[in-house]
């Protein structure tokens, strides 16, 4: 096996914490991925993301594919040497990418055909080209070209996307084991907000030798009430000794929401984008350091996190920097928010493994709530073990 | 005395080596200081420049004084514990930017008044203003606020401008004498291009207990020849015992020109403006990186280099970072180029003590020759010891 999942132990709630074991090193579930698209963060530094506790990133074969190409990766022996990341990758197939694209791209049932933006050239991602990238690439776990479609589409459209994926997940397998590279492959479960689809795509897929399986298509237009509903259903269809990752998922509440329906891993841009917004996700709640009331304050962004940011800095520099909007800013809110999720990760760990993760959610979820959340959750009041009265 | 400076040793050419002795360190010169504008680097961390050796960082009053404003100073006590810079710090007096307002400023005998481009909001820059936002901000060494004008104006404005900056150096100084800070406060020499008048410029501010003297109002329009002429000139008149700065300069080349006409100290966005161009300072030239030729390139920027950046990544990854416009991209040729900006100060030095400065200055420029120079030296071919036979 290319990578072996410990399951340490299962929660009264269902959450899990476990093990991931990879050639490039161990990692303890649930693990938070931050995204380094291009083969680089978008203000990190690899001794920054080695800082923030991160073992294991994303980054993108879409991109990479057309930007540097898979010669570039094909002279410096994968990804790692050449962006000097000693820590395990994770890659996307490009089928979300694929999803995003304007409308000049075509899909048939070979792959998605369409025009490079960097030159034009035309190009074809398939279940093959995007495992020969990620083969170049040489991630530990690759994922499988999957039809990403908007969460609101039918039931036949879903149904046909679905079994689309289904079959080129099958190419992606075959593809992979024309060479054993020891990489790992992951399936991705589709079936939209259809819960007796998302059943079926589970079933299909765990029929098949996978290192794990992702639940895909969430976080594309559905409700969040939907998101959580489809990940547990998706999850209790899935075996017990298999990672499980949710793609492209979320805010630390939507974090805490997964791994109550069994999630192990997860990705997302939020902590980056967030910070570039001057948003410090903090256990005090969502912190707008923009605002001139920290103009003259010297405290730190979260005086429990231990990140080198609130370690040496005040909320007033910050204020200053993202405020005349220097790079500098963005770089240290992305280091506090990206550690903020791993410290995140770690608590939820520590609850699961003590059993009471339970008491754990509840307080979490007061503690990282922001404005949104305390929306969200009087939109869904009854529905929702948090209430406005109880983060309040 | 605020500062000490310590000559150890003056090369037959007239170049200096030297100590700058300050609370916050003892500096080796020829010395470069790094331009942190904002009381941040447009993409460097505090860690990061100290490990380009830097030991000295210039930042400016004007822009600190607008944003974060006086009062922040104040309640962080300076400007180290706000950015948390543990060396020292040079602050302008915010003269060359008043030089490059646009039209709405009134410069009286007062001082500039003009509108904050922040907030609209009336502001006056004057000598007594100046020092008193360089108080707060506590730098080591204080410039005094002058009279900056393009160095083609004629001799009347010329001597009219460095009349006044006499009388605000006077001002300058019996501000900070209303109060013993520790801080140093260094004079700048102006005259334009008129030898005479520097000749004046010098011998009128020597008489007064500056703790060093800068050569000013260089680098603002006049030719490459007139500038070392002119550098020589006011150097010539310095006293051996005090440091010499040259505002605002340079390139490589401009450095090895300056210390060859007994130049200690400089300061310049050259090296940093050129990274986020994609350019790259070596001792074999000048290096575009974003050139397709360095895509599969595993060679260092430079094989001589031992700057992290240097020691870690290939060409490849920075021609795929700077040809994609990332962040990280030019933060890796800044920590480069102001690595080697270092890295030929202390070239310089070990030659000066050596007493071979002549031979390291022909070495070096060749070098350091970039295609700029290359083109100059032809247009002087005659008046400089590099010719384009000896470089080619």
């Amino acid at each position: 096996m290319a990578v072996r999942f410990e399951l340490v132990t299962t929660d009264p709630t269902g959450a899990r914490a476990g093990v991931l074991h990879t050639r490039r090193g161990s990692i303890p579930t649930p693990v938070f991925m931050p995204v380094a698209t291009h083969a680089s963060f978008r203000h990190l530094g690899m001794e920054e993301i080695k800082a923030t506790g991160s073992k294991i990133l994303l980054s993108n074969t879409y991109h990479l594919m057309l930007k540097p190409g898979i010669d570039v990766f094909r002279r410096f022996k994968g990804i790692h040497p050449f962006m000097q990341w000693d820590g395990a990758v994770l890659t996307d197939s490009g089928g979300f990418q694929i999803f995003s694209l304007p409308e000049d791209r075509l899909i048939t049932e070979k792959g998605a055909h369409f025009r490079s933006f960097h030159d034009n050239s035309r190009q074809l991602l398939s279940p093959e080209s995007s495992i020969a990238m990620q083969q170049a690439i040489n991630s530990e776990v690759m994922m499988v070209l999957d039809v990403c479609i908007d969460s609101r589409t039918d039931e036949a459209g879903t149904r046909e996307a679905m079994e689309r994926t289904h079959r080129w997940a099958l190419r992606s397998l075959a593809a992979k084991n024309q060479v054993d590279t020891g990489q790992a492959l992951f399936a991705i479960v589709q079936g939209g907000v259809h819960p007796h689809l998302r059943d079926e795509s589970a079933g299909f897929l765990t029929q098949h030798p996978f290192d794990g399986f992702a639940i895909g298509g969430l976080a594309v237009g559905e409700t969040n009430e939907e998101r959580k509903t489809m990940t547990a259903r998706a999850a209790s269809q899935l075996p017990q000794d298999k990672p499980r990752y949710l793609m492209g998922v979320g805010t630390p509440t939507d974090l805490l929401e997964a791994v109550l329906r069994g999630v192990d891993m997860f990705d997302c841009i939020i902590p980056t984008k967030m910070a570039q917004q001057g948003y410090a996700y903090t256990f005090q709640g969502l912190v707008r350091i923009t605002r001139q009331a920290f103009r003259l304050s010297d405290e730190p962004l979260d005086p429990t996190c231990d990140c080198y940011v609130c370690k040496r800095y005040s909320r007033g520099y910050l204020q200053h920097l993202m405020s005349g909007k220097h790079h500098t800013g963005s770089r240290m809110l992305s280091v506090h928010n990206v550690h903020h999720y791993q410290v995140l990760t770690w608590k939820m760990r520590d609850a699961i493994l003590r059993g009471s993760y339970a008491q754990a959610y509840r307080e979490l979820k007061q503690a990282v709530a922001t404005p949104k959340d305390l929306k969200d959750a009087q939109l869904e009041a009854g529905a929702n073990a948090v209430t406005l009265k109880e983060v309040g």
